[in-house]
């Protein structure tokens, strides 16, 4: 709607690459061609995690006790495919290959669940929680290093998160039924994270130009130390979850 | 659009129980109990089937050989999840416990997929087509049976089917590329047909209030060849969409 005014006011040649990317629009920062793998590559590890995380929830959804349990695993699968069709859309807007795009983090997602099966109900709303907490922690971190177009799509999908609301009051009331369950879900808790940050590293060393930008390394000063700080941010914010919900992680 | 101005018309009072119900809206049809414990049964199955469906095209996508054709059936597999939230909020609304309503026909849809699990990738599309397109099928022949207001819901829904017809062009090239494919997916396709039709009879057999609504025995004059007519309307049309396929029925 707006046009970039502002852009001619800057002294553009000032100091190179001061202009923070965030104050750019997507027209503007794609023309860095490093900045523009790193958005392909950052839309396509999401778009691949919601159309994974869509089909996890639906088999998970399986190990539901009544309809209605069922119908609330059904409900988040389906609103991480809508996530996945708008991350999709968004990458063929961009004249990205959705499939391309999404190829190299298969591998690595597929590992997580792959390595985090649930093997009960509680496990599964466990894993529903923390996979959704972790994903919109994970997109808020990353937003502010986005140019103001894909802050917005990456801003919308998350304000679409948070159906995992729901797990939590059932959890709480199967550990207050029989507390050693909550032993058991905390171990379980642990490993969740566990491997997500395993995979996520894997990711990490693999994708130079995602990296580059996780560290802020495309427009703006962060030293390497900030992806460091970023994954203790959300392993924080994890523990202090785990907590509220009984769980000693 | 228009208005049903043949309704007044009609010599209401000349044939006891001749004012059609599909004149009728849902306050005034709903006061004979045999039709309203009809429409519970029959949006029961419904959402029960949606929600049947949802779980195993998401199960189904699995077998897709490629992340856009998952992403396919992922997006059918939304839909029939759209689908039964409207089903479900329809039965909350007319003050129907839905996981109630759906019970009763848990155990032929369970039955019905757990006897029909694709072995491959086209017996899943061969299924989501052939489910897809008895649904409606069946969606259109009941909705003339109904209440304007179930009438409205019923063909809202139907309105949104269709998401199959990416299958049709997959499986003909399946076919055109080695012909013996053709003989698998149309013994699939009988079978398919053969296990719909077997469990349908089961719930026909079983709920009454349903059956009689479905043979028009509630306020209309249809006799009980009709729903034999109506099974076998169905088959046809199932038959001819096989043949538009490539496959003989």
């Amino acid at each position: 709607m707006t046009t970039p005014d502002n852009a001619a006011d800057k002294p553009a040649e000032a100091k190179p690459g001061a202009t923070s990317v965030a104050a750019q629009d997507w027209a503007t920062a794609s023309a860095d061609p490093q900045y523009r793998a790193a958005v392909v590559d950052l839309l396509g590890a999401l778009a691949y995690g919601e159309l994974a995380a869509f089909e996890r929830l639906a088999e998970d959804a399986k190990l539901a006790p009544t309809l209605i349990d069922k119908a609330e695993l059904a409900a988040m699968a389906s609103a991480e495919f809508h996530h996945f069709e708008q991350l999709r859309d968004r990458l063929a807007a961009i004249g990205a290959e959705p499939t391309q795009a999404m190829e190299p983090f298969v591998a690595a997602l597929d590992g997580f669940h792959k390595q985090t099966a649930p093997s009960d109900w509680l496990e599964g709303l466990v894993k529903a929680y923390v996979g959704d907490s972790i994903a919109s922690d994970f997109y808020r971190e990353v937003a502010a290093r986005l140019d103001a177009d894909t802050r917005g799509l990456v801003l919308a999908v998350l304000d679409d998160t948070g159906h995992a609301s729901f797990a939590v009051e059932k959890v709480r009331a199967a550990i207050d039924a029989d507390p050693r369950v909550g032993g058991r879900l905390a171990l379980w808790a642990r490993r969740l994270m566990g491997e997500a940050l395993s995979q996520s590293q894997r990711v990490v060393a693999d994708r130079d130009a995602l990296s580059t930008m996780l560290v802020g390394g495309v427009a703006d000063g962060f030293d390497l130390a900030e992806v460091g700080r970023m994954f203790s941010r959300i392993t924080e914010a994890h523990t202090k979850r785990m907590a509220a919900l009984g769980l000693a992680a």
